[in-house]
């Protein structure tokens, strides 16, 4: 099938230079977006406040070998979670979102859309709610323990130790995100904005949290942190960690307003009766796209259809319990088309809609005022 | 040396936890910042434009194994280069500002301060001009290039091969950044916010670019690029980017409306005569703190006096080819203790006022629009 894909794949326009290039591991350079392509909103954004910081971390020691050879050994601190923010003016009594990106992505999932939409970092805030976008433990500008890399530079531990960095292939991308069922292949009703699917592409980087972040996850309790010290949150998870809001909901329930869980990779089925009764309390929102049974070209994950049935029996199995939970598909809606990366489709904001009014309805206000 | 100054580091009350974790490599939990340290401005922010994209970037093809074995092989993007920008509301006549970050660190040495307060984003946006604030090729959200450190733990490439990835040691951050001496022994006037040293030690994250990005650097064409989408630019970089924005100039001079080189690594020494003809064309400011005769306990760069006097004949040689390059040196002003963070110490917002006083008298304003 990848000969196939990839012969396709190289009638796509903008690959002619990849064909031309033609040998593995030349390297193109890709049509640069002009920022020109950014558009800018009718109406400015008034903002009580803006910026960034962490949570958690832990300090560890390494030798000069493992920080590099640069200077001499000492205390790093790893596995620190940062965290970007936009607080609207006059939005204190609005529930905060925090926002979390999937598997080989980072914050910038919701930013600027590829093809130059407002994302929905920012529509949130228009909306009124402050927004929090963390980048994963691991990833972008939390970083990432460099030691184990290091340390097999040096010979010092075998190579057999490192843990493996993750990307898709652009190839790949467009049945996993279920562009269309082949690359240059679009679904007719597909709502990714594909003329833009280069700029997709640089939203990549390498991922090492399949094997390479301590288990659990540190993103888990920080995200339970975060959500603590802005007097509560929706947790808004996406693809890798679509589920990560029930686990964050778990270590502190209280402070979880709601659960948005975006195209999960899966939804646990191993939850203990005690811990069902737990976040049958919280208002749970699965969301899943369109052309679900795509196959995926990745082992671990056939088709999405399965994850979408794995998270309809967790929602049964909290209705039983007495839980809120519930399924937003839009396909079920006729709004069709809508890809695995929801947040950047062409009708992004029309799913945010949908979301916002599942807030106003199920989520409380505030009732501790923010600083 | 190296023991006295971790002897020293442990009387810190701060590191009281590590001084009792005891053993090399055992981590031990950070205090984290709370949330309500990050102060709230007065008054609104008021945002024409705000979001992210990517500059630059090459298509390359890469084999399963080389993307972490989840997928098949196929093309991915490497070297483009994430920028986040802020465009304030009746901005648009005046130059916009690019900040580079330096070593083992990302964009967000310009963001909220360690302590909570304003960077200089914000600041510089609050004061009229649109900044851009874009993560290194190979660092925080530009993502690198995976492939040989999974061509290496599946033995197809020998682990020499590895690039090194550098941290610098909360130890070494006391001398090598100027806080002090020594850990733990601030210079009586310093202006690093020292209580909140453990923010600063999470904004680190590894750093390949000393072998494990192309070269040249592809952030200096994408910073050159950036500048001409933006139809002119101030270039300032810090530290290891220093002196980017010298080269990005000379790869378009036109659009180098001016250079700010805050606290260079260094500045270059073979410019040609051609070169320098150019850039006595532009205003360029190198701006560096106080107590630069401190040993760093880095072996490359033994103090940062040696810096700042080969940026002052670099300045020199420019002002012979009639060139208008200046030296900002702060403690010459009375003004006294800054360190190599200067754009966060606690009077960052006062060095910040020079350096737009000398945009004020030396960078034109723009006669394109922005759009």
């Amino acid at each position: 099938m990848r000969s196939e894909q990839f012969s396709k794949f190289c009638r796509s326009s903008f690959v002619v230079g990849l064909a031309l290039a033609g040998v593995l591991g030349t390297a193109v350079h890709v049509m640069a977006q002009r920022l020109k392509d950014v558009q800018v909103p009718d109406t400015p954004l008034v903002l009580k406040a803006q910026g960034s910081f962490f949570i958690g971390g832990e300090k560890v020691e390494q030798t000069q070998g493992e920080l590099g050879d640069l200077g001499p050994g000492g205390h790093i601190t790893v596995n620190q979670m940062y965290v970007r923010y936009m607080v609207p003016q006059g939005g204190d009594a609005n529930v905060p979102m925090v926002m979390v990106h999937g598997a080989t992505l980072t914050g910038k999932s919701w930013e600027t859309t590829p093809d130059g939409r407002m994302g929905w970092d920012e529509y949130f805030v228009r909306k009124g709610h402050p927004v929090y976008v963390p980048d994963q433990v691991g990833r972008g500008r939390s970083g990432f323990n460099q030691a184990v890399f290091n340390d097999v530079r040096r010979s010092s531990v075998p190579a057999a130790n490192l843990p493996r960095w993750i990307r898709f292939s652009d190839e790949v991308v467009w049945p996993n995100f279920r562009f269309g069922a082949k690359p240059d292949a679009p679904f007719a009703d597909s709502q990714f904005p594909l003329t833009a699917v280069d700029e997709l592409s640089k939203q990549g980087v390498p991922d090492v949290s399949f094997g390479g972040v301590p288990n659990p996850n540190p993103t888990l309790k920080a995200l339970s942190d975060l959500a603590n010290q802005v007097n509560g949150a929706v947790l808004m998870g996406h693809s890798q960690s679509g589920a990560f809001p029930l686990a964050a909901a778990l270590l502190n329930p209280a402070m979880a307003k709601g659960l948005v869980l975006v195209e999960p990779g899966g939804c646990p089925t191993n939850y203990t009766d005690e811990q069902i009764n737990t976040l049958a309390t919280l208002p749970i929102l699965v969301v899943f796209g369109d052309h679900r049974d795509t196959p995926t070209g990745i082992g671990i994950r056939p088709s999405w259809q399965l994850s979408f049935e794995g998270c309809q029996a967790l929602i049964d199995r909290l209705k039983k319990a007495g839980g809120q939970a519930q399924m937003l598909s839009p396909a079920e809606m006729s709004i069709r088309g809508n890809s695995h990366m929801i947040m950047q489709d062409k009708n992004n904001l029309q799913i945010a809609d949908l979301i916002l009014k599942w807030i106003d309805e199920r989520v409380s206000k505030r009732t501790v005022a923010a600083k």
